[in-house]
């Protein structure tokens, strides 16, 4: 056949497209379709499709590969287009006639399902279990810092009095938000998809719910078509929950950035978690910070691509599928070092000591001058205009005195009560 | 000052471009501001900042006005830039000092956005309830269809036999992952966020946990600054949500559409709910599906909008924020009429006889009958390839008495479980 | 028929979801159909299909149909779902038989679609006019303060001396890529659909040249079904064109807004262009600004609706495409009123003295520094460790005197070839 | 310092996340860097900065790097974060002082920014050359199976008789549109940022037109701060050129899977192009079809990735702008792999025979049947109702012997005048 452009042929170059980064990728995913093959097999054996002895075989077989998987030494070689292909012939190279049995009743769309889905299930638990130790930080950074104050601003003008315990302990309230999502997509991708086979079932009496059981799942995707309308809808939840949570993190690093510039200079940052320049040796950049915004606002970006790939594609499986779980996985390895990275960074931040008296900070307290004459007697728009006259005036004093103290306020942040909101 | 093209003068063109749509927006909010307002005076009577009469005043006058709303007598008329400022003069106007009284201890900022979450967690609940509906329409369908078959697609080709009750009941069963989210975005939502002011609270003792029952709030955003955090993270979140539901529901038309082609032929509806064509008289077209696609497939956009507007802003409130509810509300409305129509519409689907013996799904069943094999005792990749020569070689005969049982299967729809596994 | 809720029947509730806005938004095209029409049909008149007196009939009756448009008293009735039957009726209605004639050989598709095209055409050329005004008082405002010098950030930490000749040309010499998009999109529906009828010809001798250069077009789309394919490709051209333009707004607002917080203080505008708070008499937010940017933010997400509402559709028309007019012709006035107030508002900017001598400011001249060593001798990496030393020891003295030169630097604005660069 | 989970260092970990792919994906842009470093030494040495024998080194070390990059034997350790500190550190390690030189007068911001841009005018070039290609292709296709008929659909309905000419042409007219967008972008980044340093330019008397005109740049980007807003502004619109392409190619190959559904059954391809089940022996496949679909849907997302990591950040370098390059880069690769693979795909398309006296498409001709009522006298209106009649009664009898003969119907596909219009 006629040589390509760069001397590649043009059977390797369609092979190459059709696989993409998959080998790559599925080692991600090995140990779950390891997982869910023994599964499928003690049921295959439940049933009488296979023998005690074969089962007994495939538990090894798949055991041992099992172990590479962890020990880092399985490899999925350039013959095979996926871990699935290579999985079944490891099997049917050591097993010989056995592991020609494995694939009875499945078929690799729900093969490709369940492990995709063992691995966000786990995933997803992971992550939410990093978001609590995010947010124990934050709580506790918070409970540190609770009387330090920090100007509040509206459209980026200096405001009310804010507080750095507001600041950390918002962020943590926020997060739980992120959290109900997430728990969301965890419930639907905790349901079994095994043996909804190409789309369509399969004629074997298969027991679904011995493998629901067997896999951990809380319930099972009954309707096989429903089963493979989730590829794409599983990916596009995830995308959105993530999302959710980037978006919270990514403006937080937003705000972190802003507040270690001069012209701010609320926080720093020991000189390890900075990063110099090239050309300036006197910059201290945030870059830490700036890529856990980048980062968020890339995988905040996947929810587009998930819809793109799947809208207006009527039912049953389309190749276009395998194209989705890279990117997501990307995507989860991402959000845990993000989270990681951001709780092992935030802890060594630095609160400065901020000045409310500059001059540029002394509109903060016009507020709560205004209060002070309702408390005097006035209706709240007499006292505002009366306090509007005296700054329009230049004749305006603070009163730095007055105690904010209803609930969530920053004389009253209410940790344990938000402690407590965190979801199970 | 100068004149504008179109003579409109400058102040003017400024003025629209900062109201927006608001006047017309707002009404969809304007008996929620009702609601928290009447709520906030009361727990100002109950901290002692109004008195009985005063609160009786308010109380009447707000009453009156949610009575305009009702009866929808109630107008933004365009000296008001929006629903807040215009209940403010309303009751100002009527009630002279108290009137003045009511903003006391709040901000626009909290009073817009108690209003949002009150309309968002209603219609959360309307999209709950009419997604209900549907589901128990397409359940009903799918028990009345459940032995009409029809050909089973995976990449567009013709793959295994499916129904007509497989069909319908995959659509119910995965509209109940979009609940799963729209729940979680419901719980979101449903923290009073009262209070917050502009965002840093206020040095008034207010009472939070009153307006947080009066309202019937499950429970409140402490955190002031998590409170206005809020503002695109709730439009984001229920975008999200939305999206997800318009995800399945515009696949669902994708299908319908295609299956209303000649070239499937599968199912037809009464002329009512077809379209002609200006220029072919035969035509009957499927608009109201297309259109509920299309419109699905617009809402599945708004998370992008959500996002841009909003990512990369430091905290506290920015302006931007204002252009976030109009076409959250926008949509709302629109999945409620896509609800209403789906469902309508559905329910007179006319399922055609499909005759599969046609040459063209005489494939359908190759898989049945490498089953057959397997059951014989070949192993599934010698069934596999056996059958394989026999399509290749052009001799291959189709068994279409094969039945399928298994849980989900096309045999044993699983209907009463899925029923079941809708949430509360 | 059973009542809907709300009391609107069923049938009202289709008509209102099929129809949508387009009694609103087609009074934006109507103009364009009156064009269009009296074009096709002076062609149908040069192949004979109309006479001399059939035309001149047509003739005055879309004359008079435009002088309505012209002067706002036409409008589209409830009974009529767009502006194209309701013309067609009034012709009809006025005309009698002559009115009955005028679809021949077109089709609904191509008749929305050249009205479309012919509205898009003159939008982008008065988008580009007002880009070109912008563009020119930019460069005014850099010739005005080409000596006033602004801290230049990177990572927003202070970086290096820039100054307000910079960062008005700046922005206006980026306006220029965003004209070459927009010249692009302008090339796109500058080709003329007319005549593809419902997207496959027509059995007519028609003669689209005819149209072509009656309706000012540079070529046509001379494939029927390309000119269909244009539906949805021609909005998302301009959804990226436009959204091009707003994000070079869009950043340029974020400045804005950043510069006139009072951490930085280095521009300000007079009140009249600012807002006041609810509860801070003290506030003169930017909205102006703020909802520039938010605006802008909503413009680049129509891409991503553009795209979702025709993305993996197969070719032909589909009724979904009706919904892509409405965001796109809502953004074209949003872009007009942007880039009018944009201009407006930029003229009134207060420039303020910035004491680069302030501490916060005292490394911005650290690499002027370094090659002040440069010149002296040192390699480059020399003299950047050896001033790195300096500062690491807090012994570093600012050198201010240093002129930058070079083509583009602050020294050398080139705002003359920046003007020639922007393309006729 | 602590270990991290898995046993990686928490330095390790940030170094890492910093880190990114930058060694993989800078191998793309290493010849450019190379290129660009060169120039810059050329001007340095025409302004006195660098001897003549200094600059002969220089080059003599860029050459022999750029011999390593051509023959496939350079690396990026893993000591070195990008292409351009192992560059450096290459010509101080061989060349010793001289190597320390190189970076005067340049940051490392314009440095990576010059290499894009190189990278990018030269894959927007051979985009177009491959786009240029397929169009050919495309022609040839066109011209060959311009009599065979196939039916056009309108809503997936049968409407009117098309042709696989006009679909094979109409495709290469879209192509037409692309490519302006194309050149637009190729506009936008054919303008010389190199000199504008960190973004703020440089005190050393630099000659930018000279490395404009030594690296083949039409123009210059003037403003420094201009050049420095290029960062996501030139992947945003890159972004949306290949966006636009992608949204061509996926539609045909939309279209393709769905003619090669047994129930359309108009096209086919060879064996070799198309790929079986895992578990049903019959089928095939148009997997390379879909995954182009599915990869063109990825890239079209590739804009909103580009938008959210850089809309609403002030102007100035952010480390976030490190991020964009890394699936654009990606994107070119795809785009180039897609144009290539659908060129030697379609080529080898079967064309099948249509029997378009199918019942299910006999209404086909029902606009033909109007027109030639119309040519005996009748109104259009009445026409229409005429034939609508018979429909409706079932009397209808098509007419299949209409010709089409005007400008771009499918008996007059006007292949040159789309050829002629494919811009130089």
């Amino acid at each position: 056949m006629k040589l390509w452009d760069k001397g590649i042929s043009i059977d390797k170059k369609i092979e190459q497209f059709t696989v993409g980064n998959d080998r790559d990728i599925d080692l991600h995913i090995a140990k779950y379709d390891v997982q869910a093959s023994l599964a499928h097999a003690k049921m295959l054996k439940s049933i009488g499709i296979l023998s005690d002895e074969e089962l007994q075989q495939l538990d090894n077989g798949l055991n041992e590969l099992g172990a590479q998987i962890k020990n880092g030494t399985f490899t999925i070689e350039d013959q095979f287009e996926d871990v699935h292909s290579k999985i079944e012939f490891e099997l049917t190279k050591t097993l010989g006639e056995v592991g020609k049995k494995i694939h009875t009743a499945r078929s690799r769309n729900d093969q490709v399902l369940v492990a995709l889905q063992l691995y966000y299930k786990e995933n997803l638990f992971q992550v939410n279990a990093k978001v609590k130790t995010l947010f124990d930080t934050l709580l506790k950074l918070a409970e540190m810092y609770k009387d330090k104050l920090l100007p509040g601003y509206t459209h980026l003008q200096v405001a009310m009095p804010s507080s750095f315990g507001l600041w950390f302990s918002a962020y943590a309230e926020v997060l739980i938000d992120d959290v109900y999502m997430l728990q969301a997509v965890s419930k639907i991708v905790d349901q079994n998809p095994l043996g909804s086979a190409a789309g369509y079932g399969s004629s074997f009496p298969i027991d679904r719910e011995f493998t629901t059981k067997e896999l951990g799942f809380s319930t099972l995707k009954y309707n096989v078509v429903a089963a493979q309308l989730g590829r794409g809808k599983n990916e596009r939840a995830i995308a959105s929950a993530l999302g959710g949570l980037c978006n919270t993190l990514g403006r937080f690093a937003m705000d972190i950035c802003l507040y270690m510039s001069q012209n701010f200079g609320f926080i720093s940052f020991p000189d390890a978690l900075t990063t110099g320049s090239s050309i300036m040796p006197h910059k201290k950049n945030p870059d830490v910070f700036e890529l856990i915004r980048g980062k968020c606002n890339k995988i905040q970006a996947l929810h587009t691509e998930m819809l793109l790939v799947t809208n207006n594609l009527p039912s049953g499986y389309h190749r276009d599928f395998q194209l989705l779980k890279e990117n997501i996985i990307n995507a989860f390895e991402d959000v845990k070092d993000i989270l990681d990275i951001f709780n092992y960074a935030i802890q060594q931040v630095i609160v400065k000591d901020i000045d409310l008296n500059d001059e540029k900070y002394q509109y903060l307290f016009t507020v709560d001058s205004i209060n002070n004459l309702v408390v005097e007697g006035l209706s709240f728009r007499e006292a505002y205009q009366h306090i509007g006259a005296q700054v329009q005036a230049g004749t305006y004093q603070p009163e730095t005195n007055k105690q904010h103290t209803h609930i969530g306020s920053m004389g009253n942040l209410c940790l344990k009560e938000i402690t407590n909101k965190f979801p199970e």
